[in-house]
């Protein structure tokens, strides 16, 4: 490069993860003089809210994942160094990758949340969660084997368990996959197999609270506990789990002591998030105490306490708005927050006071089966097909890059025309053998 | 299931393999009075021929991969069975599956083949062949997770063995391979590294014989080898592998005892494929001789000899055609064979007598890069942008299911206008931190 001295002497921004907050930090500088490096696992942005139809079938992996590069290709000042993050240095304002290091004049730490088991760690192996690539083909892989399992066993409650799904979490992402699979199972598989009726595929939905999506305002909870009944849905609710293994979980009533075990072979975990490992380094070196979930208690400005070249955006961040309260762990309050992040390192560089962050909730929606969403957009309350053409249109708009937004439309029309899925890949190490060990288990248990 | 009792009295034919061949035998077999089983290890039938465009970016994997319970879904004597296919027994007309037995009255064999590495299977590790969607993918994340190294790294002989990718083997699969890779390096990734310079990268093809697509007639070879370099492929001619390894692959004149050794990083197997291993096993039971790369001979119905009720079809036959000789591993050849396997059963339920298998050529094409293919249609000899269009068609037409015609149209459309491939994804288990470790053993060497 040409420029080596003359962007050496330019301030250089380190952001860490390329996710919807790291990727709005390094948009909102584009013509910024200010040198960035991106540092991310992989080597692409992943539009996580439609990550449940890359698990159910309908989408591939790259529709909804667009490379780092291409996205700033033409972001000249942004370095992309796909790398793991070993450790933090705040006081020297450097950071430690498996195979560099970076020094930093201003960093955002934006590397997000990953699968909350509240302790209970080995749940792990038996639940997943839903979050990465990786994630979504593994989770598609078991819903597809199960039904597979199924048609070669004889042992009709071995093909109840086989048949039986177990969604844990009654949030957006719980409900959009309770949904999503209860149209696999009843539509799109319907015709499939010759000795089991996937029809009669059990989809259950647990929720501690008295109804799925309890944070949003009344009636939505209602209409979109109803919305999931009606897709066949069994959707439990005032039950928290106590326990789960390879072929059962257990409830516990969250109002008595009563518990319920029930058989199944496939629990998808829905039911939390906490901050990404490197919270607690953060917090450890600025001396702060994580807030729930050990995420990093931000300042007005999205820095923290102590460090104010030193920003913490999205799930990572805890960040309390004076109107809202609490921000929820979504991508627009991401893109929001590491944009501010942006403005206040703009700021600095004028000489201008930096401004306090201010959420803008233009509302959230819940996809629930075909042409059903639940939610709210600025002050309406949302349900049914109105919703789910607004949820339609703004998750068209937003998928990065234009060609994913033509393919996934595609996609969309086609599963919403013939109720196929074709993204239906069994793909990764064979389990086969491996599935008749848990029915073996089953029948001497 | 009502006709149990009316099904069981039917010939069982059981189908092992759900690729060209043995989709092929269902399908034709659709309206006759059998029973089918289909067993396969995957749920998915996969389009061969596309593959290297899932290895370069280009398709995801469910654009050229169909589940195979969707495609036969209307057959209705048609079971699908996903399982591993552990042992034959040819004598009491039984197959054993890892979790099911099965009984058969007619068999067909279309398992198909595997890579060779003639005797130094070590090899595989350092080379991996391209086979099925794991192999796309794994070279798909070497590709890139190679330049994503050099971006990382300051030694100039490191970087270069980083950007240096050499194909073994100038059949269709390592000139498509080749052609693809150049125009990935070229123009793909032109301008979304900062450090180093893509364009730079180095794709080597290496064909012991005189020149890629040797068996294709005059002058099509060297058309072909004429199209790569002006893709900017080193083609390198004359030349055999006599090892591989980590970091670097070693190569023999054919005609004298002069070595070359290429430092790289990623070496790409397309020089040789082997039966599947269950080919063995059905030459010791009938008494057979394997053929050339461990194939089964078959007579001119498509049988095995003393096993007139026994069939093999596709990759894992060896047919001597009374006029083309020995069928080459083609997707038609595949589809040609399980249809005439079908139409014998079919002669037998009739008591007719069975005909001979002849194969029917309608040609074969390469492409190779952008506009650019090579081949033959029936007598006509063919290259360049005519012969493109002839495989861009011949292939759409051909690609299971219209949902991935019309997504592969689309993806093909966006990468010709922008020569952009957005399929460009680093998944599966994180390779970064052994990025550095043959970049030390380099330095070390």
């Amino acid at each position: 490069m040409n420029d080596t001295h003359e962007s050496e002497s330019m301030p250089h921004v380190v952001i860490l993860g390329g996710g919807f907050a790291g990727l709005a930090v390094a948009q909102q500088l584009k013509r910024t003089d200010v040198r960035i490096t991106l540092v991310d696992r992989r080597n692409f942005h992943l539009f996580q809210p439609l990550l449940y139809q890359v698990a159910t079938g309908e989408l591939s992996p790259a529709n909804i994942a667009s490379p780092l590069r291409a996205i700033l290709e033409r972001n000249k000042n942004v370095e992309v160094l796909l790398s793991e993050i070993e450790r933090l240095d705040l006081e020297n304002r450097r950071v430690y990758l498996s195979d560099a290091e970076l020094s930093f004049d201003y960093l955002v730490v934006a590397t997000g949340s990953t699968h909350h088991y509240f302790g209970n760690e080995h749940w792990r192996q038996f639940a997943p969660g839903l979050k990465t690539v990786e994630d979504a083909t593994e989770i598609r892989a078991k819903i597809l084997e199960a039904f597979e399992a199924a048609e070669l066993e004889d042992d009709p409650n071995v093909i109840n368990a086989l048949l039986t799904f177990v969604i844990v979490g009654g949030g957006p992402t719980g409900c959009e996959l309770a949904g999503a699979l209860a149209e696999v199972a009843h539509r799109t598989l319907k015709h499939e197999f010759r000795k089991i009726d996937p029809a009669q595929a059990k989809v259950m939905l647990v929720e501690p609270s008295a109804a799925p999506l309890h944070f949003y305002p009344s009636p939505l909870p209602t209409k979109a506990a109803e919305a999931l009944s009606g897709l066949g849905v069994d959707v439990v609710t005032g039950y928290h789990v106590t326990d789960v293994d390879d072929c059962s979980v257990t409830l516990k009533a969250s109002h008595d002591a009563s518990t319920r075990t029930i058989q199944t072979r496939t629990v998808i975990w829905a039911a939390g998030v906490k901050a990404s490992p490197l919270g607690e380094q953060l917090c450890q070196q600025a001396e702060l105490s994580p807030a729930r979930g050990g995420r990093v208690p931000v300042q007005s400005d999205c820095s923290i306490e102590g460090n104010e070249r030193v920003f913490v955006c999205g799930d990572l961040a805890k960040f309390d708005d004076p109107e809202k309260g609490d921000l929820p762990g979504l991508a627009p309050v991401a893109s929001q927050m590491g944009r501010h992040a942006a403005k206040c390192i703009q700021a600095d560089l004028k000489g201008k006071p930096r401004k306090p962050f201010r959420y803008f909730d233009k509302g959230s929606l819940a996809v629930i089966g075909r042409l059903h969403a639940v939610g709210s957009i600025g002050r309406f309350k949302l349900h049914g097909f109105v919703a789910w053409s607004i949820w339609l249109m703004i998750h068209l708009m937003y998928i990065t890059r234009f060609r994913n937004r033509v393919l996934v439309l595609v996609q969309w029309g086609w599963a919403f025309f013939t109720r196929d899925r074709s993204a239906r890949l069994i793909t990764g190490p064979s389990r086969i053998h491996s599935q008749t060990s848990p029915s073996e288990q089953a029948r001497s248990a």
